[in-house]
């Protein structure tokens, strides 16, 4: 139990609480722009994106703004949102479960199926938060390592079997590879799913998926979680809002107990402004494409490999974890905020974020005379 | 366990979760709008504020979306706000943790200090949402009655002693009554309160409690969780952002599970804005001030009597509970959204909330007719 010499006495948490240790699941940029006593020039580490909300939802901000948006609580049914969505992906609205964002839906999903004790399968070095959240629960981590630098759909079910699990977790495209699977390798995955297992698979990054198809929507699978975002291709990871598209069930499931009036009222009317705006959508995926390939040719200029990306970040190969560990805090000493991979082996990989022209810019001409540097050591 | 004819097989969910009902804390106004099929003319049952959002915070909000503001994940330390707060009631930042509103602490709160089958001390019709986290997380709420339309101070601690509770919950000023209990009375409470039981204080409208002094505020007491937000006075429950102030340990157990980039960045900017700007939370108080007179008249005028309000709303006696849900509904259906207290003998309350001016004149328009009617029927 946490104590202290201040305490009266002990504070008595519960037993899941009292045993988990004071650990958050990343260090946000404004950490380290206080210890460095700087603001960063190059904002590339958290996946956001550089390429702003529709202009739409800029307008529906605005409009909000000023008619009480920020003072009456946002419909508890989100109902317009999830009406749009329900047309959008052509399933009823039972399916549609609105959250104020991915984690905040990660969360709510291990919540409702894990009882404590119970086994969670997530890939040696995927998203920390899933971790963070299995902790927080009294779930058991089980982890396989990832294959190639892909999330090892085969490994994934065998351990669901070895360990009774009732959760596994896959992101496709994957964080922090961006690398993704076939759609059939997915089917494959819940056709050996046993049936008291869930898959939550974490759809974040999808818009940015252009070179294989995704797994087509089916919620009558009582066994698939898909966790969708605004944060990313829509650019609105400061407004707090996702969704899920699952079994009708489960939405029930997340109703009992989800927090109903927790959802931001500017982000439900940005969202619903943004669903309907595809030409915004086409443009922020066109300047993901274009920083990715500006990535890869720095990559090749510097002679090092790059993983393919699915995502708006490309993982670069440094070689080994020591160097890239160096360079992340060289290139933050130089105003570039950068994350990477945690867990070996993919540690030895920077996950460089698809930024602004000015970032970019900014970015190669920290980069490039460093790693001369680290070469010519 | 949930099922349905669509499953393959019933939806596994935890115990605590299957056993929960499909019930939600309260109804939105957009459900009514819905059914109605036409939009409320007085919103003003949900104790939301009428008199907008500081002209700083509004200023902070628009440069902020200009400013990737909606694209960037807020500072998950939340320091800025955090120590600015830390200004403001004098206690180290250390002893402020913000998150998104006090719903979502409240229920982190229990999720921290309640096992399943502990016993939650709670006043019978007191904040819905308290039992909504309560049952999720499977604790067992134990209620005891106000007394004199007052939270009972002396009942709750009673009650904690006779169940062995770790948790009991007090708002003060209370809603949905809107009387507040002396800091006195709170203070004897935690004098008698045992080592192993905490005291969630939710003073979410203590900056409209003008006749009485409040708890003062000491953050050494490992038995106190404060909350405070800033969806009443500050005007912005749709930005969902509040905090608490308590022990240190207990700040350090949030941080064990709370979501750590769950909060809207412009509602972080608004309300570290919010803070600053005395000026504006004066103004709100003098506006809610005066609506809560113009509630009592109007109360007077149809010879009803009222309980004198410490909030941003007036229960006004209506006699009996059937005759309050009767013109609950009738007001809804010209155009009021007004809600009432759940349980008896509270429940021949309306809660009328102070409104904008149109919003007066609507409800006057419509209250008093309907009061005639029915005193002649």
């Amino acid at each position: 139990m946490l104590s202290s010499k201040n305490s009266i006495m002990p504070i008595q948490l519960t037993s899941i609480v009292n045993a988990l240790p004071d650990a958050t699941p990343f260090i946000g940029p404004e950490t380290l722009e206080r210890e460095y006593q700087r603001p960063f020039v190059a904002r590339i580490g958290a996946n956001e994106s550089a390429f702003g909300i529709s202009p739409k939802a800029n307008d529906a901000i605005q409009n909000a703004v000023n008619n009480s948006g920020c003072s009456w609580y946002a419909d508890p049914e989100n109902f317009e949102l999830r009406s749009l969505l329900s047309q959008k992906h052509k399933i009823p609205l039972e399916n549609v479960c609105v959250d104020a964002g991915i984690d905040s839906l990660l969360g709510l999903t291990i919540r409702m199926f894990a009882e404590p004790g119970t086994s969670l399968i997530t890939s040696r070095g995927a998203y920390p938060t899933v971790n963070y959240h299995a902790n927080g629960y009294g779930a058991i981590i089980r982890s396989v390592p990832y294959k190639n630098n892909h999330e090892d759909t085969v490994a994934l079910t065998q351990a669901t079997h070895a360990h009774k699990a009732k959760l596994i977790y896959l992101a496709n495209p994957d964080n922090p590879m961006g690398t993704c699977v076939h759609p059939d390798a997915i089917q494959q995955l819940l056709n050996e799913l046993p049936e008291d297992c869930v898959l939550m698979l974490d759809e974040a990054y999808i818009e940015f998926m252009d070179t294989m198809p995704s797994l087509p929507v089916d919620i009558n699978d009582p066994r698939l979680v898909r966790f969708r975002t605004f944060s990313k291709a829509y650019g609105m990871a400061g407004m707090r809002i996702g969704y899920v598209m699952a079994h009708k069930d489960i939405v029930a499931g997340f109703n009992r107990i989800r927090n109903h009036f927790g959802v931001n009222r500017l982000a439900q009317i940005a969202a619903a402004a943004s669903v309907q705006d595809t030409h915004f959508l086409a443009h922020a995926k066109e300047h993901v494409k274009q920083g990715r390939q500006r990535i890869y040719d720095l990559a090749d200029s510097l002679s090092l490999d790059y993983l393919p990306s699915a995502t708006n970040f490309v993982a670069v190969n440094l070689g080994n974890h020591e160097i890239a560990n160096n360079l992340i805090k060289s290139l933050a000493n130089s105003g570039v905020f950068m994350r990477k991979p945690m867990v070996a082996p993919q540690d030895r990989y920077l996950r460089i974020g698809v930024g602004s022209d000015d970032e970019h810019r900014h970015l190669e001409s920290v980069l490039i005379p460093l790693m001369r540097t680290a070469s010519e050591a």
